[in-house]
Parts: C-alpha cells; structure tokens; sequence
C-alpha cells in the first residue's frame, strides 16, 4: 500500500543516539516530537505505562515492553524474569490485576539452547509467582551479528477494577509521595557485572513483580492517586514525568530516599547519582493526607514494601519541577536526565 | 529471585539456527520440545495465531509477533505497515475484531531520523486502514551492531463475536479449501530486493490487513471452521500446521492455485517452491460444503478477494498429510518447510 508523505517534525538529531532510549529527556523529545505525533489518539495521549482502555464491559489495561538488557544473566534475575515482572508492573501502575501475558523472543543465531530453556524457564516461574499466563508467543531468529544473544518482548492485559483512577494528572499539592523500597539495586547489579566489579556480597537487581504489593496497598485505599515504578531514568526521571504531566512542584528530602550501603557506595565508585539509577522492584506512590497512614502501613507489611517510607510531598510552587532537599539542608532542583547514562538496563 | 531448576529437554540443536525461525519443521521442533513445555496451559496449547481468551464479559483474542524483515523498506511496502497488517491478521485469523495494537521498537543506534518517521507513519496509516487503535508502546536504543537498523513487536486485541468459532481441530472431511489471492508476492518481493533481482514492474509484497474481508466473510456465514494466513513458511507450512493439528488429511490441486505468472517466474529463477514462500496479505478458509459457494462469493466482492479460488479439500486418508494433485496428474506429499528458505522475510 502507498501512504501519502507526511512532513517530518523538526528534530536535534539527525539520527538515533543511544540517548533516546535512556529514559530521560533525549527519550521523552523522541517520544515528543516523533512517536507521539504519528500514533496522537485519546489513549495514548494520557502518558501512562500501559493504555487503560473503556469497553462496554469494564475497564481493560493494556501494556507492551522490549527488554534489550545486556547481560542477559545477571546477579538476582536474567531478561525472562525481567520481561514477565516489568510488565506485570506497567500493569500494576496502571491499578489493573495482570492477568495474561504475551512472550516474543529475538533470537540471535548461535543462542545455547542451554540458555533458551534457563530464560524460558525463568520466565515460566515468574509468571506463576506473579499469578499471570502466558497465552501467546511468537519466536524470530536473526543472522549472527544482527541482535544481541536475545531480546524479549512482552505485552500484557490486565483488568482495573472499578473504582480505581491511577493517573499522574491526580498528583494533588499535599500528597506524600511514598517509595516501597530501597533504590538503585538494579541498574547496579549490571553496571557491576559490566564493569567487573567486586563486591562482599554481589549486589543484586530487585526485579520483582509488585502486582501482591499493589493489591495489599488498594485494599487500604482505593484513592491512590499516582503510581509509577522508576525503571529507565530512576526516580528522578519518574518523578519529573509526573511533575510534568500533572503540573504541580515535587519536594523530597534526601535523607528519607532508601538505599543500601553498599549501593550507594557502588554509585559513589561508579560516578553516578542513584536518584537516576533504574529500578525493577519498587514503587512511587502519591497518596493523599487522609491515606497516608494506612497505605504506609500496608505496604509495610508486605515483604517488597518492608522498607517504604515516605520520601516528600506535592507542593503549590515550582510546577513541573522536582526540587531535593539535601542532606545538608540545601535544595537542589533534580532534574530529567540527559543523554544517556547506562544503556541497555532493561 | 531464585527458581528451581528444571531438567532440560532433549534436542537435536545445541544452539539456535536459522532455521529455527523458519516458520518450518525446525520452528516447530523448538516451540514442541522448548518453547510450550515451559509455557504449557490450556489457551497456549489451542496453537492458534493468537489466543482466544473466555472471560465472563465475551471473548478476547490476543497475540503478538515481532518483525525482523530484511531490508525494512520494500517493494509494496515497509517494517511498520507489516508489523501492524501481520497482528491485526492474526487477531483476524482467530475471528477476532482486532480493536487495540501496542508498538514496541527496538531501534539500532544510527537509524535515521528520517527513516524512524517514514516507518511510524506507515504505522499510523495501516493502523487507520484497518480501523485499529495504536494505544500502547515502548521505544528501545541498542548499541551500534547489536540489532539491525530496526524490530518492531506489535501486541494485538480483538473481540471474538458470539457464535464464531475459528479452530485448526474444526477442519473436517468435506470441508473445501479457499485461498484467498496468489501467492508469493511477499517472500518474492523481498527476497528479489535482497538479490537484486530486476523485473519489467517490480513485484510487490501482498502486504494488506485482513480483517475487512474476514468481516464480509462472517457475514455469509458464520461458521467457517479453520482460517489461517499462510505466512513464514508459506501454504504448504500452514496446511501442514493445520492437517496436524485436526488429524486429517488434505488435498490441493496444483493447478488451482493462483500465482502471478511473474512471481512464478521468479520463484524458478530463485530456486524456490512458491509453496514455501511467505505470503503477508491473503489468507486460507476452511469451509463445510453448503457454505462453500457463499463465502467464496462474498470472497470474490472484497478487493482483497477478487482472485480467490478453491484450492482443494479435507480428506479421510493420510491423516495429518498434504498431498498435491500436481499439474501432469501425480501426487506429491507437501511436507512442512525443513530447514531455513528465506531468512526474515517478515
């Protein structure tokens, strides 16, 4: 079939850079200036993880992702583990229930069969962990040299009961923004396997699927307002998204952000700021004064939220900015990161 | 997280080939011994194009693939438009209204600007031919070598009507065999580009969403047993998928398969059976006798159906065979594709 041209919107670059998978603002211009203005409809048009879509029968969430992360196998999951979570979680920020997932592999000529059936495997049982099937799959094999041992991609389909309106525009001054864990741990684990690390003990990625710990919070509140899980980007590019799309100011405070020693120090080796580091297991949420309390207590008290805490609030001033209180009692503005700072972390 | 380890199946490869993305025998040894042992449940094992999920609101349909064509521009086409007529023919392919697509990409680093937006466009335009909505994506970089200019997954969902029930295990002796258009254009449209092929008008892959003439074919009736487009692998590997699967015999007639006399033509000059060759824009229809006669000319209304013929019927002997009555009156078993054709032709 023949298309008519379209003009092509005015970019920086001529040609992709890594940048534009990174996460932060090289990805959002991409996403800004071609892909959004190509695919421009009322769905995709509300920036979430997943398409939250209204049918006659309730309301369906829809979410797709390509996992390129390179290893492949690395300390605490593998790309199967981290294609079946990461989309569960795109689900669960949503405020959906996955319930079935699809699996397409890449394959790249000369993949073990050893290494298949580890993947698949890993794949398998984190679906049945995360309580979600795998219903549909496809498989491509490409000549050697022309991908990277395997890339996955996994879509997934969940239901948002009714009640629930997860949405970065419902980000109000006044809410505490809660993290369900300790930050950084994934994007470390690959940066020290590429880097050759040492370390006492291996620092392990915290790829899990938050679903359980999403149902436990909506269960001591259905009126959370925003979630979202800080992968590519980290935190602060997750809390600018939100920032952004809802228009108001984000205040956090240094001190009550959780990470492990260890990681920090890894960060410190490495050059590189945590707030920015990808994440696999944890959550932001934005909850309003009432709520605050039992969502907190809850998340406590399931074990991937055994660490939340709250780590700042939605504020009147500085729209669209995410401002840091350090340590020493200066405010630093956080902003989206720029280019890229690790590439291929999911 | 840590998981069991589970004993390894028995294989004849050590490591992944080519072939195993064939679309062929060798396809289908990997998704028998690897792929569905893990993921076994019970809408996987239906081994249709997609699944076809119950719930208690209707039946969904869903399925994914992911593209890896060589070259990503071609004859008649592009990347994009495939990767978004090949899901909404698979949703089609199970008597689903395809309603929703997701778009995940994986962009090599280095792919032109330019090109990105070409590929997105065509996106956007075969998504509004087939009346579908792009709701879902996700865009990833990798390095320099480690893909191929560009892959693109698309997730696909669709509502199946009341009433349809599209199965391989639905083809039945009696049934005649409809194919939809001739046959080969799309395999020969790429495989000419890649060998440089000339031709007086070049050949033009058959590219095109199926779903409308699906749709015209519910209409006359809505009990078509088994449809399928016959792509990676060509006719012969879907009516062998088929004949597995139902445990019966099928029978085609040579001479009454519609093939362009210049895609013949290139086929000999390649080496190539036309039975093999992938097709992107017609497809295969079970049919019981009484409804033959309607659903071919409600066929033959559609401008994507114009040429369809009856192409042979299901038999009581040779169960899980294709035999061809070939044109000077012989019969030759049409055994699945061993071994890899025409490497990512889709």
């Amino acid at each position: 079939m023949q298309f008519a041209a379209c003009p092509m919107p005015i970019v920086d670059h001529k040609a992709i850079v890594l940048g534009h998978g990174s996460g932060g603002r090289l990805s959002h211009q991409l996403m800004q200036n071609v892909i959004w203005p190509a695919f421009q409809n009322e769905i995709l048009s509300t920036r979430h993880d997943g398409a939250v879509i209204p049918t006659e029968k309730g309301r369906m969430a829809f979410t797709t992702d390509s996992y390129v992360i390179h290893p492949i196998f690395f300390p605490g999951g593998d790309i199967g583990e981290l294609a079946v979570n990461g989309t569960v979680n795109d689900l669960a920020m949503c405020g959906a229930q996955p319930k079935y997932l699809s699996a397409s592999l890449i394959i790249e000529e000369g993949l073990s069969m050893e290494d298949l059936w580890r993947i698949v495997c890993s794949m398998r049982d984190a679906a049945a962990a995360a309580g979600v099937m795998l219903v549909t799959g496809d498989t491509k094999v490409v000549d050697r040299g022309k991908a990277d041992r395997i890339f996955i991609n996994t879509a997934g389909m969940g239901i948002v009961p009714d009640g629930i309106e997860i949405d970065p525009c419902r980000a109000a001054p006044g809410d505490a923004i809660i993290l369900s864990g300790p930050i950084a741990s994934h994007g470390i684990s690959i940066m020290s396997v590429r880097e050759g690390l040492e370390f006492e003990s291996p620092i392990e990625s915290d790829t899990a699927a938050l679903n359980g710990l999403v149902r436990t919070m909506m269960t001591a509140s259905p009126n959370i307002h925003v979630m979202r899980d800080p992968t590519r980007g980290g935190v602060a590019s997750a809390l600018n998204e939100i920032a952004e799309t809802s228009q108001h100011g984000i205040l956090i405070r240094e001190e009550s952000i959780p990470i492990r020693s260890e990681v920090q120090g890894a960060c410190e080796v490495l050059g590189l700021d945590p707030l920015y580091v990808a994440n696999e297991g944890c959550l932001l949420a934005f909850v309003c004064p009432a709520d605050t309390e039992p969502v907190l207590a809850a998340m406590k008290s399931h074990p991937l939220g055994r660490e939340s805490a709250i780590i700042g609030e939605v504020v009147e001033n500085d729209p669209g900015i995410v401002v840091m209180r350090t340590r020493i009692g200066g405010n630093r503005i956080v902003d989206m990161l720029s280019g890229e700072q690790l590439p291929r972390i999911c």
